[in-house]
């Protein structure tokens, strides 16, 4: 099996709230929206898809769990960023669980917010994560 | 805000059956690998995560709704590879959710599994999904 994921879906209670957070609260550009499913470019070949937690679980065929037990990482370049990107989830009605703030644990500074459905985004500023010409993510200092 | 993930981090209940599950099971090799948590290249500029859930509840300083309300597209160019990565999936213990069988929905081929702690892999075969040599993911015949 490659190592690769190609979409990240996230199943939400309400479509019309997720998209409203997300299109208009954030200002992420769809790259398709449909009435049912919301997909935006998020990385180089990688979709950030918003879906019905009820069309998801049909599509599975099996009920689903609520619940978040993950964290989309968003790297920035700078301390300035964390705090404007919080900000900007913040008048968007996101949950700011951490005030932006530094982080010993990699030596950054992070903020994390949850959107509407509780799911959680570590907003980072990590001087010590890098990407190469080729993709790879490098740790330490490039 | 960009649109942009760098890192997918899923909580788990138990890092070492996780560890065990995506390492010898999958067979994906770790960028970084550490008592706590471990990183695997996902994609270009995309790392994927494993993280004990009590570590990143602990991070983000409140309590998390353990659940998996989210799916990770995995996609393979052909339906033989779908059945491939589900029998490996299941061969390492894997929940297979949905067989692998045609998706009307998108035209494709699908099959579902969960991994030990219930998040969600979406293993497809998308004929009508490309990715431009600029990391612009394509809906429709190329």
């Amino acid at each position: 099996m490659k190592q690769s994921i190609r979409v990240v879906t996230l199943g939400v209670a309400d479509l019309k709230r997720s998209r409203a957070f997300y299109s208009d609260g954030l200002g992420w550009t769809p790259l398709m929206d449909l009435e049912e499913i919301v997909f935006y470019q998020a990385g180089f070949g990688l979709l950030f898809a918003i879906w019905s937690l009820q069309d998801l679980c049909q599509d599975v065929g099996t009920p689903i769990t609520p619940g978040s037990a993950l964290s989309l990482g968003h790297n920035v370049d700078s301390r300035k960023d964390v705090d404007e990107v919080i900000e900007r989830a913040r008048s968007a009605g996101a949950t700011i669980l951490k005030e932006p703030q530094d982080a010993p644990l990699f030596g950054g500074y992070q903020g994390y917010f949850c959107d509407p459905d509780g799911h959680l985004w570590d907003i980072v500023h990590n001087p010590g994560l890098s990407v190469a010409d080729d993709g790879t993510v490098i740790f330490g200092s490039p």
